[in-house]
């Protein structure tokens, strides 16, 4: 089994966004993570061996600077839906990373056109779907 | 397969609630969502045939309005963790509800020795497993 060290951006220092910035730096990767707050890097351990970056992720310098054209993967993952879309856009159109997650907050922007040739999640809809086959696995007697 | 008709509180509006509430009133069960904005309860579907109770949820004269000690199900998913733990804990010990589910926002509070007896769901967990697995399989060349 091979084991790289990607070059991982993390657009977004949200839970989510912490929660993977931690677990990738442990193992080993190279992360960089943006947010426009400082103050929301505070939740990022203390062994965080990564950089971060306070800008806004949706103006190019702020990619430009976190050396977006160098990702192996860049992974989306702010507050809001519309930022979501449009960096995750420009991180696989313009600057070709090889691939591009986004978190997708509301499920109705889920199946988006614009969101072609990029991995979405939906923390909402994985957690509503799992909730909802408990229902029916009790309806089921099971 | 038997089909029952469940009595389910939801508790909080928020996405998750509106996913999952406007799903289990499609499949036919008796949905009741309390929330104490009532602008939330917009985001249900037109189609939506439960109720809506606009009230605090930590009263527990909002819980007893929803008839909770009825409930064969009670979820709760409002965006404030601690009111999460807590109003799962009366809906388990004082109203006695066979099953109780919680969101748990964040993953710091998945562990919590108070949330015993209750099925808990953290949503940016989940979703981050996802995310880091499939880093991972990357790596692995899958």
């Amino acid at each position: 089994m091979k084991k790289q060290s990607f070059y991982i951006l993390i657009i977004g220092c949200s839970r989510l966004g912490v929660y993977i910035a931690n677990n990738l730096s442990k193992l080993g990767h190279s992360v960089v993570i943006i947010d426009e707050d400082e103050s929301s890097f505070i939740l990022l351990d203390v062994n965080f061996s990564g950089f971060k970056i306070e800008g806004n992720p949706a103006e190019l310098e702020t990619l430009r600077q976190a050396k977006i054209a160098k990702a192996d993967i860049v992974i989306v993952t702010t507050r809001d839906d519309n930022i979501n879309i449009m960096v995750a856009q420009i991180a696989k159109e313009i600057f070709k990373v090889p691939r591009v997650m986004a978190r997708i907050f509301d499920p109705v922007h889920e199946g988006s056109y614009l969101l072609k040739n990029i991995d979405t999640i939906c923390p909402t809809s994985l957690a509503g779907d799992i909730l909802l086959k408990a229902v029916t696995d009790r309806d089921e007697g099971k």
